[in-house]
């Protein structure tokens, strides 16, 4: 790796990209034995800094570290120093005073991760920040994506959503152009971010007016979480009306190929951005299938 | 055991109850040793779900684990993918695709933790499921009466207080009555569960009119804790008057017989359903005596 | 060590102050070498008790004892038992009770600690206790102090701030006396303990009136966190008064000698208490430089 930091696919190059995978599908392995205990980072200390709330992503990197032998701590960070009036990266440079060499953090700020990284010597791992990059979860979605079909090149993965505040519709957009898979993007044109459209010249992405058409021939569906809080703030007509027009269900997978899954990041909004019956499917990839 | 899973006594034959409570009498060996260390769970992953508050019974499980050499995580569900509007099942699910191979949960519904161990592979323990069951603080209070008696058979333990919100009770009620103990219980009648007396029918349970009528000739007098807020919903008169009628404390002892303890599944609210002097005396088995 | 807890540098001599120092020299190395493992505490259990707000102080205690090969336990306290009316004792004697060999507690009461040591055999380890002491800090800071020095005999340090509200204050103030060096205190009188000029006879400390005459000559200044609530409640005038009068900078480090440096046990309050530019400057001893 180029890096000592992993800030975001953004950064990563398709060879970097293979290689976590790699690496990631030997641990999971590790994961599926009887075993599962490594010494990978025996003498090696690992914080996590959650700044917004998490529960799948801060007890993987929680579980992980602990697993390959690392000293893992948590940092109450919503009762601490931040709340004292600390700022963010004065508490980073006491952890790396520390000697923590890994630090995880979600923060809600763009940009927090790359900027701490800059002026610490441990290693960032961006757990999330801001509107930006979520890029373990697309690393995650890569991994369910390769192991499903094998590989990139030529795979076409629809995204349906709201991709405005969805980092993680971001970090897989990066990263599955990168791998040479075709990326189709369709979100009311309230939920669609500045310079969206931008992402056409630089990326193998395309943005569509309906589901029907992102998902015409799609190997793979993928729905992004809606935050209901967006309804009160008037983003979308209501939730029955967002469900018809970008749900995505058994009707919307007829559009698709006729072995092609759907995916979510989760946690999922049964009966909003997904149908309950296509999510426990044989066609889902979704682990509360 | 017959079961993958730990949901309740009621589900426990006498036998297994008799094989949890060897097991627990040789960790406690281990727990009073110099070297609490042993490789009984290496490679295994426990995971904490406690959707209600919980001091004790949380860090019983984690101590527990740790020790044992488990990978122990703790997953803050009150900051979680649940407040963002998950369901229950799509958490325990993703729980289990991320392989961990037992999953502590304590849940304000009763009946959550079968509902979860139905549907997934990892071990679900119950600790504490609305007004149901908590069995491994029955199977404590057991071990310590196991401790103390030698065995079950003949004794007389009378429970004292507030049944209605207790799940200890209930649990205590299902495992003493297996093991051939006499279960007594007393409560105000606007703190005895609707079916209470039914249990009569199933359980080697009688139901006391009177904390002395309860109290006489016990060899265990077991104090409930008196959820405050029941005071303010009309529940009990005030305070000083329930533990005039319901308080344990060496009064009512004195109906007990002469080697007769006092337990208590805590935490205590001291003078009010047990006095404080009574709570520190030689009759108490209570950890804080 | 005389005693089993550690409770406040008050209770320590200056030879049990140079044995923790030496030991805490020897696990710097530990931390600052590729392989941060140790088997010390292999077989030995840690709690942790906060009842107040903490980032650095908690981490740095589950840090330390997972490194070492403890078991290290968190107890969410602001969500526990503690909340259901149960009282302080009897908490710690559950932990007791549970074979926890060392308990760390923070606690807004000013002698929690001590009262715990008392009536448990864990070993109680003082991580701030009302506005009375906080050793471990203390401690930290003199060693940082010994790296720089070599040693206290003849050491000028001068402590500028919100002394009434800092428990390191007090603990640095013991300690760094004890150990022979010169303490300097200067604060608003606003932010003076009562008592605080008794402290002039038992221990090596002078106050003075302004901060240029504490800080005259010095080798050490100290900057103590200004906690902005006490504005509120008129103590201060305003911030920007406070630091044109109190403030640590490179102005008032002009009176103290050449080689001087600056410390602040953190979090800081950058352009309050201290200014920005010389924390991060070489004078100052602070991580976040």
């Amino acid at each position: 790796m180029k890096s000592k930091d992993l800030l975001g696919i953004k950064e990563l190059s398709a060879e970097e990209i293979t290689k976590i995978l790699d690496t990631a599908a030997e641990m999971k392995q590790l994961l599926q034995s009887g075993h599962k205990k490594s010494n990978r980072m025996v003498g090696k200390n690992v914080a996590h800094m959650f700044y917004e709330n998490s529960t799948r992503t801060a007890v993987s990197f929680d579980e992980a570290a602990k697993i390959l032998g690392a000293v893992s701590c948590n940092l109450s960070v919503g009762n601490s120093a931040a709340a004292k009036g600390e700022n963010l990266m004065d508490t980073a440079k006491t952890l790396n005073a520390m000697k923590f060499d890994v630090i995880v953090i979600r923060h809600q700020a763009s940009g927090a991760a790359h900027f701490i990284a800059k002026h610490v010597e441990a290693s960032i791992i961006n757990a999330g920040d801001g509107g930006d990059e979520h890029p373990t979860q697309a690393l995650l979605d890569m991994l369910t994506m390769r192991e499903k079909f094998g590989c990139f090149k030529g795979l076409t993965v629809a995204i349906i959503g709201d991709v405005k505040h969805s980092r993680v519709a971001r970090s897989n957009i990066y990263g599955l152009s990168k791998m040479g898979a075709n990326v189709r993007v369709c979100a009311p044109d309230t939920l669609l971010f500045a310079g969206t459209r931008e992402l056409e010249k630089d990326y193998n992405v395309k943005f569509f007016k309906t589901p029907q058409e992102a998902a015409q021939g799609a190997d793979i569906v993928m729905a992004l979480r809606l935050q209901l809080e967006r309804m009160s703030k008037g983003l979308i007509p209501s939730i029955a009306e967002y469900h018809e027009l970008y749900g995505v269900n058994e009707k919307l997978m007829s559009h698709a190929k006729p072995n092609a899954v759907v995916m979510h990041p989760g946690p999922a909004n049964r009966g909003v951005e997904i149908s309950s019956s296509l999510m426990d499917s044989d066609r889902s990839l979704i682990p509360s299938k």
